[in-house]
């Protein structure tokens, strides 16, 4: 008898991520798995669209790392609920690791939730974690033909966000090509041009947020 | 009884990189295991690398990527043996893949061979692929904190070169701080600071090099 041990393993955590999902639906959270490589601006990006939400949804992050609590640290001192799950050597977060963490973040008081993930545009693409959408941010420093060399972080996300474009002047990035590359191996994905530090782009991804919290809840806002 | 999964993988990939660094040493090889986040500059550091020791030491490169063969393209544009490895869904290179590739380059036209392990933080540092020295890459728009988040990386490399120093001055980067979280997670750990644009620092990064052909087999170059 042959075993597939990573077909089990991909099966039963995706049966836990389905069960996770279902709960947040009854919450009303829209769920967003965050991923990128180390560095691209995740946690940047969770503080601005913090206070870009403010008085319309509320924000909560799960926050994945290796090692500290950097990360929710940050974002606690922008009051945003956040549980920092240190994943010790895994290199990204599971279904089992983020229902790990529920208990400790108060879903009826949050709108959109963020999984952000291990930086690392690898693993984490594989690995369910109850999300309804997984987006993925490319900052303009990383080259742009990452998504012809980690190509299933790009066929797996709903978004892409194209980050720290204030540096694409000092960088030999070039967008178009990026983007092409991009539609190249997901050719529906939806891309936002953004910049943590100049603001440009981030209504367009606010504008996201909202769309697709109406699609899932019917609703602009709690009520 | 149990048994220890990811202890016997480990055990058997160092036995067969101990068997590949006997081979690179009776071939003269100085061998490098370089590692970093995707896009913090590996292949444009060996292009440099190559120009720099024409004349002095041969490079050779087996490259790792989850998919294309861009990396060993762009290097043999630049004359550089190369051996590309795509490893499909693997997010590191181990010790098997890359004796794979040995058979695709001669060992004997070569002085310093590096191994461009997989874009990611985390699970490159667990496996021993045959070579002397594990180095990284850290890029300046990666953020000055990725030492205490990603440590294992920095605690097993022997040299750390800071990239992009050239962007320094347009990131919230702070050199300081990066070295001494650096060396909070390994005192020891020798730092150069590198620009592939400006070529700052590249001149101690080949002598670097240079001196640790020299310490290996001593001489300064195949003789």
């Amino acid at each position: 008898m042959k075993i597939n041990v990573m077909t089990d393993i991909l099966e039963a955590n995706d049966r836990l991520a389905a069960s996770s999902n279902e709960m947040f639906k009854k919450n009303r959270n829209l769920v967003l798995n965050l991923m990128s490589s180390p560095g691209a601006g995740k946690t940047s990006l969770l503080e601005k669209t913090a206070e870009l939400l403010k008085g319309k949804l509320r924000l909560g992050v799960i926050a994945g790392d290796i090692e500290t609590a950097r990360d929710a640290e940050r974002l606690e001192k922008h009051k945003i609920p956040a549980v920092q799950l240190t994943t010790g050597s895994a290199c990204h977060l599971d279904a089992n690791m983020v229902a790990s963490a529920l208990p400790y973040i108060d879903l009826k008081k949050i709108d959109v939730l963020v999984i952000e993930n291990v930086g690392n545009l690898v693993c984490p693409a594989e690995f369910k974690v109850g999300e309804d959408y997984k987006i993925m941010i490319l900052s303009v420093t990383e080259g742009d033909e990452k998504p012809l060399k980690y190509p299933l972080m790009f066929r797996e996300s709903s978004l892409l966000l194209i980050n720290k474009i204030d540096l694409l002047k000092y960088t030999n990035f070039n967008l178009k090509e990026a983007k092409a590359n991009a539609r190249r191996v997901h050719p529906d994905l939806e891309i936002i041009e953004i910049s943590c530090v100049t603001g440009e782009g981030l209504d367009e991804w606010i504008a996201w947020l909202n769309q697709h919290y109406q699609k899932k809840f019917g609703a602009k806002t709690r009520t």
